[in-house]
This record gives C-alpha cells, structure tokens and sequence, in this order.
C-alpha cells in the first residue's frame, strides 16, 4: 500500500501501482469524466501512468493549465496521425501545445503542399480516430533503439532531437500507428477529444534556423465539447473585428510609415488626444499620491549603460551606438529611464526624510526588435513607458506596494477592466546565491509584497524562482472582453541599480544606507495600453477618453448655424463636439458617426433650434429624446468629471 | 558739385571730396557731436573720407547698429595702442567690435600674461590717449608693403592675414604709434571715446584652430558717458545674478550629468512642473485654434533626411546614424519635426476641406554641438520645440499668420514681455532665382506677412535677402527685464518641404493642388524659453507658473497639523502649496523660502490656528495681514484660473 497525499492534505492510501485515473475513479465518475492528467510529487504525469510509492496528488481539469497542456499535447499527436494517413512519407518535426491550442510542425516532401482546403479532410479523419478511442501508449526505450525506430521511418528531425538527448531519459507515445517521440504527458486515449479544427498554415524553418528547411506549421485547436469549439471560433472573429490594427485605422487613432520606420508609430490627432487623456489621469492620480514628474532625454552616454549593466548584456542587440563628428563621444538610444532617473537621485544628497522620492515620467523608450516580430502597437520599437522609480527604504517597500496598488486598482476601475489577477514572483529560495542584494532585505521585500497582497484582499499566484536576479515582482493580468489574458501593471523591486549608480541616503542614524529601487509601470506602455484598451472596448472607450465625445448632425445645412452654437457652448464645457456638416442624409450621417464609435450623436432641426434643444442618440442606437442644451452639456460635464477625478483615499 | 541724397529723399548740393562729418556740421552742431559714421551709397565709411561723386547719405549715431561698431571697433584699437605701450614687443591677432563691446586677441610674449589685475592699468593708458584726441588715420596700402611693414614689426599674425588678401583693397588705420591692418571704419579720433572697461581675458587659439597658438583674448567696451557705462556694468551684474544656470540650480528646475552628456538636461521635478505648465497653457490656446496635438517617434529612417534635403546638408556635421543589428537599416536622431508630420499629412489623402491643417507637437529633438558651444540650456544638444506645421492653401497665409500672432500676442502677455519687435524677411528681389517656389506665391505670401503685420498694428522691420531659400519668414524679438533682446517666436511659410514630400490636395476644381506649409513655434523651445524667462523674471515666475505658489510656515512644530490641512485645502483648489514644518524659528523660514522665490508665504500659529485663518505675506516682502482660509483659497485660485485661461477672441 502507498499514501496519496491531496491538495487539501488529506491522505488516503491505496495499492501501490495504483494510476491517476483509478483514484479519480475511487472518488466520484464524475471526477473520473472530467480528469485529464495527474500532478504526482508536482510533475504531471499521464492518467494511466502506475504510481509506486507515496506521492502528493493533484488531478488535473480542463481548467487547470496543465490539465488543458496534456489535452492539446495529444490533440497534436491525433493531427499528426491523421496527417500521417493522409500525407503518406510525411515528416514530422516538432508538435507541442501553446497558450491557445497546438501545432505541428511537418515536412509533407517535395512538391507537397497543405493548403487551408485540405483543413476539412484533415479534420475528417481526426474524428475517424477519435471515434476508434485509440489508447495512447508511453514506453520507455534506449537511445539506440529510438535513432534505429525513426531512422527506418526517414524520420531525419526526429533523429536529430534524439541525438540531443541523454540515454535513459527518452519515451515515445503511440496511439494506432502513430509513434512520437515525446516526453509526455498525454490523454488516456484519443476518444476524450471531441471537437477539433485545424486553423491555419505558415512556414517555420526547422529549428527557427532561417539556413533550415523550411517546415509547415499548422495549427489547431481542440476542445471537450462541441459548444467550446464554436465559442472559441467565434471569439476568434470578433477578435479579428476588434484587431487594433484594423480599429485604429478606421478611428484613425495612430498610422506607420515606411520612410518613418517600421515599428516607429505616429500617433494621429484623435489617437494623441486619447493617450495624452489618459496620460493626464494617470498624472493627477500621481500627483495625489505624491510623485514627482521629471524628463529626461531619449539619449544617454554610453556609459550610462555600462554602469547600467545593460549595455554589457543587451547592447551587441539593440540600436547601435550614436556617434558624433567630435571624437571620444558615443550615446544610446535609451531603452529604459531608470538611469536616468538615478542620475537624478544623485544630483543631490539625500536625507531619510526625502525618502520615498518618486519619480515618474512618460518616458519614451527605443528597443531593438526585428522587423519580423513587430505587430501593431504590442510589438513596437519605440514606447513610452507610463514609468516611475521610487526610492525608498527596506522598511518603506510594503507602504508602497498598497500604494501603487491603489493606483492600479483605480484604471482598471476607470477602463473597465473588472477581471484581473496577480503573481508575485519570489526567489527560488534553493539557490538564494543568484541573486543580489542581501538575505534581510529580499526577506522583508517578499514579506511586504505578500502582506500588501493580503491586506488588499487581492489573489494572488505565488511563482518560487520567477523573480529577477535584482528583486521580487508583482505583476497584474487582466482578462478582457473576449476572455484574453493580458500583463498590465507591474510592480518590481529592484536592489541592483542602487548598487551599480552607488546611491545612498543618509539616515536618522547619521550614516549612509542605500536606498530600495521600485519601479513601475501601470499601464505598461501607452502604445501597448492602448492597443489592449481597443480590443477590449471595441474602440467604443469610455466616454470621459474617447476622442469626439458628441457629434452634432444637422438634419439639413439650413440648422449648421445652430449646429456650431451647440458645438461651442459643448467646448465651452470642456466637452469634445464635432459638427457633421456633410450635405448628406441625416440616417447616412447617423451610420457613419456609429461607426466612429461616437458616444452622443445630436440631432438638430427646426424644433431643437426654436427651443435650444438636442435630440440625443446615444452609443448603440439609444433614442433619449430631446433635453436642453444646456441641461445637456451640464451632464455630459458632470459624468466626464467624475471619471476623471476618481475619489482616492490615501 | 555733388548730390547728396538723405533718408527723407531731400538731396543737397555740396562741393566733391566733403565728408560726412562737414555734412553733419552742415546741417546743425548737436549732430555733428552725436555722428560717429556716415552710411554712404549702402556702405560704411569714416566719418573723415571725402566723398567725391553723388551719393546716398545716411549719418550713423550710437542707437545705429553700424554708429556703435565703429565705435566699439576704434575702442579695440584704443586698448590695443594701450597695450602696445604696456607690454613691448606684444604681437596681435584680430580686434572686432561685437554685440556688447569689443575684444583683441593678442600674444603679449613668452612667460608674460595679462590679468585682471592688470586692467586699471590698461584703462588708465587708453584714458591717457583719449586726452590726447589722436586723430585716426585711413591710409590706402599696396599688399607688398603692408607685409613688408608688419614683417618688420615681427606681427607675424598680421602678416598672415595679409597673405590672403588681393592687393588693391588693403588699407591700414593709424593712431598716434598705433597702426593696425584695418577695412575700417573708424571714429575720427580717440576722444570720441569717453568711459572704458577691460572686462575679462580668455584663452583663443589663433584662428579658432586648436594645433595654433593659444592667444589671450582681452574683452572690453566703452560708452560715450560714464553714466552709460555703470548702468552697463550695473546689468552685467544683475544679469550674472540672474544668469539662468544659477538661478537654475538655486530653484531645482534642471540638472545636467556627465554620464548622461553634456547639454542634456535633465529636468528636475519643480522644472518639470514649470514647464509642463506652460505647454499646458500653450496647449489650451491652440485648441481654442483648432490646431491638432500629435505624437511622432524621436528617430526616423535616414530616407526621411534624404527626402526633406537635411542629410545632405548637415549630415556630416550632426548625430551619426544609427546602426541596427539586421542589416541594411539605418536611423537618425530627429532634428527636427516637419519630416514626421509631412508623413502624417500624407497618410491620407487630403482635400481643400481638410485644410487648414494645424498639426501640434511638444516635439523633442536632438541636433549636435560642440561641446565647448554648449551654455545653460540656451545652446544645449536635445530640445523640445513648441512646434506646429499649418498645411494650407496659398490664399490661407495671411489669415494663418494672423492667427498666430495672436497666439504669440496672448503668451507675451502672459508672460509679461512687454516690449518686442518683429522682423519680415523677405526675397532679395535682385535674385529671384536663388528662392524655390513660384513668383505668384511668394508675391502672395510676402504681402500676407506685411499686411498681417500692419492689420495688427505691429511695427516690423522689413529686410530684403534675409528670407531663407524656401521662404520668407516674421520673427519676434523680446526685450527682458535687463534690456537684452532675444529671438523669441517665429513664423516661416516654407515651400520647399511640400515639394520634397509631394504634398498635394485636391481643389475645389478637383485637380490636384500643393499646399504651402508654416513653420510656427512660438516659445522657439522649451529650454531656450524658460532660460529667457529664468533671467527676465530673475526667478520670480508669475503665480500661475511658479512650480510652489504658496508655502505654509508653523510658528511651531505645535501647528503643523494644522499647516497640513492648510496646504490640503489649498490643494483640494489646485493651488501648489508646501509645508515648511523644519524644526526652525519663523524668521529663518521666511527669508529660506523668499530665496526660493515663493509668490505667497502664509505664517500659521495660535491665533490663526483658533479661527481657520492664514497670515499672507506676498512676495517681496509685503504683508498682507490674515485672512479666513477659504477666501486665501478661492481668491488665489480665481487669480490662476484667469491667467490660465485668457480670454481668446477667434
């Protein structure tokens, strides 16, 4: 008999050899449906793998990452068996699960190709081999015995994998007549998948290696019910309808240029007055919190860098340096502010009683990306960080992660971002010799981080060893309207660029101390903020951002006079108004202004001009009638105020 | 006989070979008295040389630019004659007159210098010589006797200079033992000359050329009355108090770091705030316009450059291009911002409705310079431009020019210039050719700037050649509080950069049309106003700009809570206030913080504590006796809130 310990610490015993999906058996159907692999002693295991001595347990679901890893793992596999009857000599190279699915990477032969019409066969026979419930088999098999098995089938990428592999160490999975090489784990059996489709097919050098050949890699996803599938597929549309790429372009919020440079966005003016609105917020939050606006330039001395430590780590691939026609000078595009702004703490002494000295910036930053991986505005060359460092004692860093907290909590109240969740990433307390800083302070900064988590009720993943080598980290994920999980706000301590610029505080004690280093960044960056911020509003933002906040439609240009009136008293409001002077139909103006996302459309004709009045068409079709004008501005007014000027309670 | 002809037109007849001196005694003693140079047919003379054919005449006093050179310039050969009765054997380089005075640069020998301790000595000898009303001589001399005399005289820099002159046009100045290799012109003798000061002496290297000699450079000027002369010297000793880099350092606004580069500035938080508050003030104002804030990358793809014509012109002499690690990219530091928003008026496609289009950017750029050009933030190597492109039609100039005046008007204002003066320059209509653009739009953009100028009732003065290649252009010139003139503000109509880019829209008559485009930038940059606004206010910004408007002094530690909820009353009404809670008597704070340059100190103790009240002293040491609380609030908000928002009529 073995003792099987559970999450919630009860243990149960069992015959030893006993598999995961026994026990689930052992305690409900249900759970037995439902499960998908095992984590024994915090490895995941596949259901059906014996387990011969006492072991923790955790059973795995479809919600839980590693439950949903194993079950696209093996829906990679069932794509490739189907491939393989399909595309007979087919190579195969390498096929994992990823964040939204799986893909396999396949070498069909000469002159073969897999085109987006030959997706639906492919599905086809997947379901024939889901039908047949084809159980899925791990063996264990020597290193000789594995090149010998995928040389006789040409398997050439696979024999190259396995000669990087240790012997002992190598397990193949077999379902049909299908073998992978791979270390698992994998579903019981092929039947578990219900719904599958194949998405799409790109090119992918064997290896990542551009001198490869080049492999097709297509993708997939698959899903336990019918429903999921549908919903997913669906998803993706709208995503593709809320592609911030394709909303920024019809709100004409932000353009590139190929003159300008790839990756180097020019914010149009709608999309620098929705940025500079939300650069605003951000900063009469600050100011209420007490930090300290500074600027500095976009260039440095190399030096800076070499302090830094960054150039000796990044800079062979970032921006070259600049030189000048006056010799022995050479600066850097700066990547990040933080140097700057300790340049900035050492240009005076510093006392306790200045301490936390928080300093922020909208400081825009250059990072070398290749042209290949740029996307939009998530994946850019320049961006500015909504940054601040604070400077603070060890005994300080607790206040100030509630603090920035706080601050966090606000905008995603403002933005509608109602489900989030953080990490807090810790040393790997068995190797406390990679990072720097001292055991004392690490102790009390992860202390803080945890407690400031507790204290504001917020939940909180806690990752061992996903610290950086410099300080313990905070970061918040927020989901958005479609589901999508992004990384939003982050909170890092840091105890290595004090100790490179050498900054110090002079205590109450007289003596010099060096202070603790947080950065910060709410949103991140502006061009990344936003971005998410139009996939997730579908461009319709609220209405204290958007850029036109009414649009004034004249039914015809004998009421453009009053028109403009109602435009100026909104102005005089503080209310962005536009008039839509077009000489086309009022239902055409109507459709066009819905489809620039404005929030108030106002209808103006003879009566509204005889009774200065609006008629008030609201964002998705809502007929509100006719209101005064100025009852009208004063309300717009009002609701536009409060958003900006949220209540804080420091 | 011959004609004279005078400014007014009048033409008199005097015999040949008169001078000007005669024609000025002609005509009334006082003003011959006050003529120190005559302007003949355009060019400058002596007032001594006798004018032989019918001529333009125009006499030139000391408030004429020309009138106070040759002053300045016989002054320098007054300190040289002094010196080279001081120091035997000392050789010279060159001797101009400048903006504020005059220098020499001279090589007084080995092991001999001249310091400051040896200026009373040099005064009292040039003092000497102006007693002995020297006549200053012209004398016409061939170009091998010029070197044979100075040969003799081992002036071995003079015989250089020789060297590269034609024969035929060398003519040399005599004073007593003094004689200089000269093109003149000169004061007829040294008693013109009344009050001299040395100022300072400065290492030169001998043709700006650091492998040359190192010369010493004697600074020094004189005044036609001694009172003259102390007020001079009285402003340079205000000016160094109010030298911008001092007061700087003083207030905390900016900060420079050898690490981060010379002329980089690095704005520290009460600079920040300063400024930012300005370009908020700009910013509001120029919506009320309808200009449109955009945001661009400060890089952009060497093409850019090629395109708009600026990497061939200054390429070699700026920042260097940026390497990237993937080949065949290369980027530049932007120098300035018209080559991004001409991108940006061409990611559509426009139409005369669209026009004008006042494109926004608070637009930091980077342009190299020497290191030893570097002063303050006046000459520094990365800038913020207050920039603006108009993109409009030819017939748009003038109303557009309009429209900017009154946005310069409006912040000259604000800020207190009181006293300013514009200049139009306009073609050389002797050389059409050398200018881009068709004849019809500069005739039409020239009369747009003239009649924007009179229309306002703005005295301009008009200068012919003084137009760049692409466009004729009005600048603004501001007197400060020390009688200094600075360039402030300028509007330029530029028709090359439309023509580089291809700009177009489409007309009325649906053909397609080039729009013209304005350079505006109205502070000039950032940096350089705030500099000029440092020393014209001598730190004493006004209310609405000043980084702290109100400081908070307990009388004691016992009333600083109460202090505290003073500076959160005063915050709930936007006003920036502090509290001084340092364990000091009242009196130290006081004179701390008028040091600091704090518009309104409010002392707090018992009595004020009791009935919710503040004791207001205001700047300059002006009490004002107490006041409730609230009504301090309301009444400095009020005060703010009209500066801020000044009344803009459109």
């Amino acid at each position: 008999m073995i003792k099987i310990t559970f999450p919630d610490n009860s243990v149960r015993e069992y015959e030893k050899g006993i598999t995961g999906l026994q026990i689930a058996e052992s305690i409900s159907p249900r759970l037995a449906q439902e499960v998908l692999a095992a984590s024994v002693n915090g490895e995941t295991w596949d259901l059906t793998r014996p387990i011969c001595e006492d072991a923790t347990l955790q059973l795995l679901k479809w919600d839980d990452a590693e439950g949903k890893h194993a079950y696209w793992h093996s829906s990679a596999h069932l794509m490739a068996e189907a491939l393989q009857e399909l595309y007979p000599g087919i190579k195969f190279g390498i096929g994992p699960a990823i964040e939204n699915g799986f893909y396999y990477d396949v070498d069909p032969g000469e002159g073969v190709s897999i085109k987006e019409s030959d997706f639906p066969a492919i599905e086809k026979k997947m379901m024939e081999l889901i039908a047949a419930k084809e159980e899925i088999k791990r063996e264990t098999i020597s290193k000789a015995d594995a090149i010998k098995m995928f040389s006789d089938r040409n398997e050439q990428y696979k024999v190259e994998l396995i000669n990087e592999l240790e012997d002992g160490t190598i397990t193949t999975y077999t379902q049909g007549k299908f073998t992978d090489l791979c270390r698992g784990p994998h579903l019981p059996n092929t039947s578990y998948i219900k719904a599958v489709k194949v998405l799409s097919a790109a090119g992918a050098y064997w290896r990542g290696d551009e001198k490869r050949p080049q492999l097709t890699r297509l993708y997939g996803i698959t899903f336990p019910k019918k429903k999921m599938l549908d919903e997913y597929l669906e998803m993706i549309e709208e995503a593709k309808k809320r592609d911030h790429r394709k909303i920024g372009k019809e709100l004409e919020l932000f353009t590139f240029s190929q003159t300008v440079g790839a990756g180097l966005p020019l914010w149009l003016p709608k999309g620098t007055q929705l940025r500079l609105k939300l650069e605003e917020f951000l900063k009469k939050i600050q100011q209420q919190f007490e930090y300290e606006q500074v600027i500095t330039p976009h260039i440095g001395g190399k030096q800076l860098y070499v302090t830094s430590g960054h150039y000796a780590k990044y800079g062979k691939d970032s921006f070259q340096p600049i030189h000048t026609p006056e010799e022995g000078e050479e600066f850097l595009l700066k990547p990040m502010n933080c140097p700057h702004h300790c340049e900035i703490y050492k240009a005076f002494p510093r006392s306790y009683k200045d301490l936390p000295l928080r300093l922020a910036e909208f400081g825009t930053v250059y990072r070398y990306e290749q042209s290949g991986e740029l996307h939009g505005l998530t994946r850019v060359r320049g961006f500015t960080q909504d940054d601040a460092h604070i400077f603070c004692m060890p005994e300080q860093v607790k206040d100030e992660f509630l603090k920035v907290m706080d601050i966090i909590f606000i905008i995603f109240k403002a933005l509608n971002f109602k489900d989030f969740e953080a990490q807090i990433s810790l040393r790997d307390p068995a190797n406390k010799e990679k990072y720097i800083g001292s055991d004392e302070n690490w102790e009390k900064a992860e202390r803080a981080i945890v407690e400031a988590c507790e204290e504001k009720g917020m939940k909180a993943r806690v990752e061992l060893g996903e610290a950086a080598f410099y300080g313990p980290k905070l970061d918040f994920m927020v989901k958005d309207a479609l589901g999508r999980r992004w990384q939003l706000g982050t909170i890092q301590v840091d105890y290595n660029l004090p100790e490179r610029f050498e900054l110090e505080y002079t205590g109450a004690d007289n003596q010099k101390h060096r202070p603790v280093m947080i950065h910060r960044a709410p949103f991140g960056s502006m061009e990344r903020f936003v971005a998410v911020l139009i996939e997730h509003t579908a461009g319709k933002f609220p209405l204290w951002l958007t850029p036109t906040q009414v649009m004034i439609l004249p039914v015809s240009e004998k009421f453009n006079d009053y028109a403009y009136k109602v435009a100026r008293t909104l102005k005089s409001h503080d209310i962005r108004a536009e008039v839509d002077d077009r000489n086309e139909k009022v239902g055409r103006k109507i459709r066009d202004n819905e489809l620039k996302r404005i929030p108030y459309l106002l209808i103006v004709g003879e009566k509204e001009t005889e009774n200065e009045e609006v008629s008030v068409r609201k964002q998705g079709g809502i007929d509100q009638g006719s209101e005064k004008l100025t009852t009208f501005a004063n309300r717009v007014k009002q609701e536009v105020d409060e958003m900006m000027n949220p209540q804080v309670n420091i």
